[in-house]
């Protein structure tokens, strides 16, 4: 078992690393605090697409063709593609995916998606399996609203714990390189499901389940939060980033002030969006875009990206189940 | 790149195995031709759940619980759970998985998952990344039905070219031993759409996939049909397979007479289901059944499992795309 680490994490010794990525966020993300750090901020959230489900597609393919280009790469030459979405069926992924033809590996994490296949990647080029693979996830905030929540015609006004999906997408291309930035571990997680039933407060009931992950993480690889210029979480909000830190403290972990949340700072407050950005490209612009740039920048050597997931659906939610959710998360070096 | 043959095949030196399956099915399949090779008919598709979403989840511990059983393993000595469904966010299994709870990896591939998590469950063995691995779908009627296509009430009857989703769950562990039929490759597919759209059609969507993956997993392995016993694809159903068939032979294949298909066996003639069955328990029964029971009663010596996968959503279909379809492929020797 060279390639495992206590219970639940992978180590990738093989140094896979990110020969490219791109991000892509919709105009509403492109006025909050981190605009500069993503790579493409677009004009409108239609695209002259008919439905927002086409836009989605279009932003994802529109992410590949760029980290293809980037690094010069041609789709053909990709061992893997592994994508997935919040809609039903991953239908964003599955049409990218017929556009831009590789050995494909649909998988459904919810928000977690970003790290489940960025940790999968790693894996397969860890286990002699790939040269190259390519990652990516997408949403759209009407997409996800209305298949979620509620039509938008309706107009819903956010209250202070549900969140705003964020209309984005973000691919990375891994593979072997001299130089870039590295996937050192991997912690797939368990279900946690702590009994949380409110789809307006996804950020409490994923947080316990984030917590569990770091902890795991942080016990498979005898390190402390110390060890991470930062713990970057996805979409926990600000009511699930309280509670992280809480279930953290409350068991004597210190070094909190190394956590961020991808979802509490992706917009600003002024922008009226809740606890914050939630959705498949939320941690996956904010690790693709805000995260990789303080590597590439130096300000930080080593990032925990923990990607969280609630994986209700809309007929869950009225059949009483609680929210199953999920962490996973990737370790990176600069 | 040790552990590849050709563009799309993995190859496990390491002989991963199967510890133990459990498969089960409801009344309609316990009555077809197969029934003799599945180890649970349930006497209902109900057991006094409250939906057939919650039957659909309850199945499929069910068979996690049996499979553990067999092999006298705990939850906690699984290093992975691979599993999917074709439900909406794959509620079925990502429920399932917080009774269950192992390091989780959600999957969709709609009637591919089996194949796909059988071959990401062999690729995690192969690389030192996992020592056991629990792989394992579910789906039923009445489920499938209701989401994909009318309300159940409305009893709309089969035409002779749309499937019946079989209602039953397969599960198996995935691991190291001396004995048991392992696990030799995995070939994953590409999307393949051929623009045909008739949601009422799958079988002909999917055969174009089908026939696209046999291809490439016979030239991975510089193979013919003829070295398996028994190809096995998973729910073409009466026309798709007749579709697999001439594309076959019309680039030359010989040996179709090794050709089988799930979806058109698992019932009998006068049973009234169209096309045949379908729905990701389709091709798990019958692999984990039927073909299974064929390598241990040395009937067959290798065989190859096609599972196949048609992307749509109802939402998709309504927007006029055309159907992404998929196929992914395990080799499996006594």
């Amino acid at each position: 078992m060279s390639n495992r680490l206590g219970s639940q994490t992978l180590t990738f010794s093989k140094v896979p690393r990110l020969l490219s990525s791109y991000t892509i966020v919709g105009p509403l993300e492109g006025k909050g605090p981190h605009a500069l750090d993503f790579d493409e901020i677009l004009p409108d959230d239609v695209l002259d697409q008919k439905t927002p489900e086409k836009t989605e597609r279009l932003i994802l393919e529109m992410a590949i063709e760029k980290t293809l280009q980037q690094s010069n790469t041609k789709i053909e030459d990709v061992h893997f593609l592994i994508a997935g979405d919040l809609l039903n069926q991953i239908t964003s992924s599955t049409l990218a995916a017929s556009t831009y033809a590789a050995p494909f590996l649909g998988i459904y994490g919810a928000c977690s998606t970003f790290a489940q296949a960025m940790g999968l990647g790693a894996t397969l080029l860890q286990g002699d399996f790939a040269e190259k693979v390519l990652i990516g996830t997408a949403s759209h905030y009407q997409t996800a609203e209305r298949q979620f929540r509620y039509p938008i015609e309706l107009n819903i006004q956010h209250i202070s714990s549900n969140h705003h999906t964020v209309t984005g997408a973000g691919v990375a291309l891994l593979g072997f390189a001299n130089q870039g930035p590295q996937v050192t571990h991997a912690t797939f997680g368990t279900i946690v499901d702590m009994g949380l039933k409110d789809s307006q407060d996804m950020g409490s009931a994923m947080a316990p389940a984030a917590f569990s992950t770091i902890k795991q993480h942080l016990k498979d690889t005898s390190r402390g939060l110390e060890d991470y210029d930062m713990v970057l979480t996805g979409d926990l909000g600000k009511h699930g980033r309280k509670m992280l830190r809480l279930l953290l403290s409350k068991e004597g972990f210190s070094g909190l002030e190394r956590l961020q949340d991808g979802g509490s700072q992706i917009y600003g407050d002024h922008q009226k969006t809740g606890a914050g950005g939630s959705g498949a490209a939320c941690i996956a612009v904010m690790g693709l875009g805000y995260a990789l740039n303080m590597l590439k920048s130096g300000k930080a050597r080593r990032i925990l990206v923990v990607a969280t997931g609630a994986l209700l659906s809309a007929l869950t939610v009225l059949q009483g189940e609680s929210i199953p959710c999920i962490a996973h998360a990737v370790a990176l070096e600069a």
